[in-house]
């Protein structure tokens, strides 16, 4: 197997008893990149001398940590001191942060090597980036994460760090047919992120396997969080969510088979349907980005008009625009639904729930976020599982929600899925 | 009445009418730091040519907003396109950000005017600025927000931000005598501020007046927080803490005639004491924050340890060394602390709480935050209300605790203490 193609557990595994080395690994990933960036476009800095100084750094010295070696994508909303952080926008050209992102700091902490940055859409909202979908370039790669999912998914680096606002980590993942995960809220820092919402911003993960989501996540957190095969019966709840009619027939379908194929994979399937107050959530969502995301870019607003792009110009507008109670009315749906999601999930694991209405769209446009928005509202954790493929032949998958903080339990029924029911099916 | 005696309530009516120009009462301000500068340090940089013509620019344009002309003190560790950002820190000197802090860019947006930089901590924790105690130079102002408390109790400016993690905000109003106000959690956003805690840091305000606190925070939310003098009978609990034998003799008897005076001028005023879960609150802070400030500065730590100080340097090394399994309990005590608090103030309106042990201690060190972790941690708006004098003749009050999310009604009452009851005892 190429070494492009092994996963991050694969790697660690090899790296820390020397059987590989940083360089080696990252000389593969260079040639891998070599040949698809000119169409995938993920990245917007290399800086190849100082990279593979760095992995022959790591091979010199001693194992730093659990992620020694791993070599990690990082989108261009997080801060890097070696790096030029632009968050997608002409207003930072050249900006170079004096310190890393916490997590960027946390992964080099556990011996993790910074690759390069990925392309984020403008400030991680919706102005797409240069970046295509690395099985059909006439395709949006979907977004903020465009780079990090994108290079994931096409093997260009077994680990990349996203955003998630909306949909920004599990709508690119359900795109470009990559492992994805928004953690619940605040387990990893933003600090040293772009923020475009105080309350809702959260750092996300690109993976090949969800295994390799729980060892990352673990070495950043000190969270113990193994996965293991050999899960009992996962009690999983169907969920259509009030955004349904969105969903394509080919999602629908392969939504019907799942949810058949887990049952007969041993779990205890049953249909779940969300109370009627969090059928608001996907507006309050809106609302509160809105409200937000004026506040979070207030500055750049101010001074940098003409140089943020519609349809953000035009957000941050009707954010400044939008009522106090309405802002308030939508916080306090979040608040109560948090409190109550719990009791919500009842005697459930997980839910599993449609990550995207279909297959990535054709064009520019990074796609809808119908299927997001209530998620990243109640802090909830989100993991993007790839499934099957759509009538073009791009990917189609699904997300396991669990309760906020089980992220634990969230994880381990993601493992199960993908291990015995979704089909390995990527690029 | 000398200008710089004005709140900002006085200021604002004068200036949207023209009756007093920016330029007047900045130089009027700057007079009056002349004389106390060389005492109280309260500054790390105000660019004086620039500041009149911004002011002078105000008074040529139109009226801009609510806060048209108003000068605010900024604490160094929001960021300022226009002013140098150091954070309190060498790591970051003659640090420029391109943009502002959202606040600071709010309160431009209103017609403000940014007057300067005030004194933090180092990164807003415990290693003191040099600014004194403007009553008693060999006293501490408190920290960490230490410049703009100073600057507001000895009128060189009516206003400045300052931020709250631990007891930052509170602390430093109750020793320099002016009010102060942390606000609930998140109500201000904290982009841009340099980040030490993800779950704790609040952005707060100190004003000469309670109606000051409400009036700026409704110009930078659109949230309507109007103050009026006739509120009916407050329900007041009166709150030892768990923290009561921290307080000095001179504290609880200051609090005691406080309760009879409360109840003379028509409150409603009971006894209250915190549930037992409520006890372990002051700890879990602690833990809390101990884990995230490493996350925060993990980037400084890597790169620059040898220029922070102890004993921060000593608190980042026990906040990686924290288990999870305690920040995780930390965490889910205060998730459910928060989620209980309005059962906990039952029929009552707010709380009114210690603010610190006792006057300003002597000497460099900024003192307990006893009396603020619990708050900081439930993310309960706390209004600090001046009373009274100790035995060195330091000021001593006491801070007025809400629900979360209440802060209208927290500010009312408030404004009721300090209009019915608080001696205005200021310098």
């Amino acid at each position: 197997m190429p070494l492009h193609e092994l996963t991050a557990a694969q790697l660690v595994r090899r790296l820390a008893v020397r059987d590989l080395t940083a360089e080696t690994l990252v000389r593969a990933l260079l040639e891998r990149i070599d040949q698809r960036e000119p169409v995938v476009q993920a990245w917007t800095c290399i800086r190849r001398e100082a990279l593979i100084r760095n992995a022959q750094d790591l091979d010199r010295g001693a194992i730093r940590g659990p992620l020694h070696g791993l070599p990690f994508g990082i989108k261009d909303v997080f801060d890097t001191h070696d790096l030029p952080t632009e968050y997608g926008s002409p207003i930072y050209k050249s900006h170079q942060p004096r310190v890393d992102a916490a997590v960027v700091s946390l992964a080099r902490q556990a011996g993790a090597l910074i690759f390069g940055k990925a392309v984020t859409t403008e400030f991680a909202t919706f102005p797409p980036g240069k970046t295509r979908n690395p099985h059909n370039p006439e395709h949006t790669p979907g977004g903020s994460s465009s780079g990090s999912a994108a290079a994931v998914a096409d093997s260009m680096v077994p680990v990349a760090f996203g955003t998630q606002t909306v949909g920004s980590t599990i709508r690119p993942a359900s795109f470009c047919g990559t492992v994805g995960y928004k953690p619940t809220y605040a387990l990893l820092p933003t600090t040293g992120v772009k923020a475009i919402s105080y309350c809702l911003d959260t750092v996300g993960l690109f993976t090949k396997t969800v295994a390799d989501l729980a060892l990352v996540t673990a070495a950043l957190t000190g969270r113990p969080l193994e996965v293991r095969a050999e899960t009992a019966r996962p009690r999983i709840g169907l969920c259509l969510t009030p955004q349904w009619p969105h969903a394509l027939p080919e999602v629908q379908a392969l939504f019907a088979r799942l949810g058949a194929e887990m049952s007969e994979a041993g779990a205890i399937v049953s249909d779940f349907a969300l109370p009627a107050p969090y059928e608001k959530m996907h507006d309050a969502q809106a609302a509160i980005w809105d409200y937000e995301v004026a506040r979070c870019l207030a500055g750049e607003y101010a001074m940098h008009r003409e140089q943020i792009r519609e349809p953000l110009r035009g957000q941050i507008a009707r954010g400044f625009a939008l009522p106090w109670a309405d802002y308030e009315a939508a916080m306090t749906l979040a608040r109560d639904g948090r409190r109550g999601f719990d009791d919500v999930m009842r005697d459930l694991d997980v839910l599993v729930v449609p990550s995207s209405p279909g297959e990535a769209p054709k064009g520019d446009a990074t796609g809808l976020p119908a299927f997001n928005r209530t998620w990243s509202l109640l802090h909830t954790p989100a993991v993007h599982v790839p499934y099957g493929r759509g009538p073009n032949g791009l990917p189609i998958g699904f997300q396991v929600i669990g309760r906020i903080g089980d992220d634990a339990r969230t994880l381990a029924c993601a493992h199960w899925l993908q291990s015995n029911v979704a089909s390995a099916d990527r690029p």
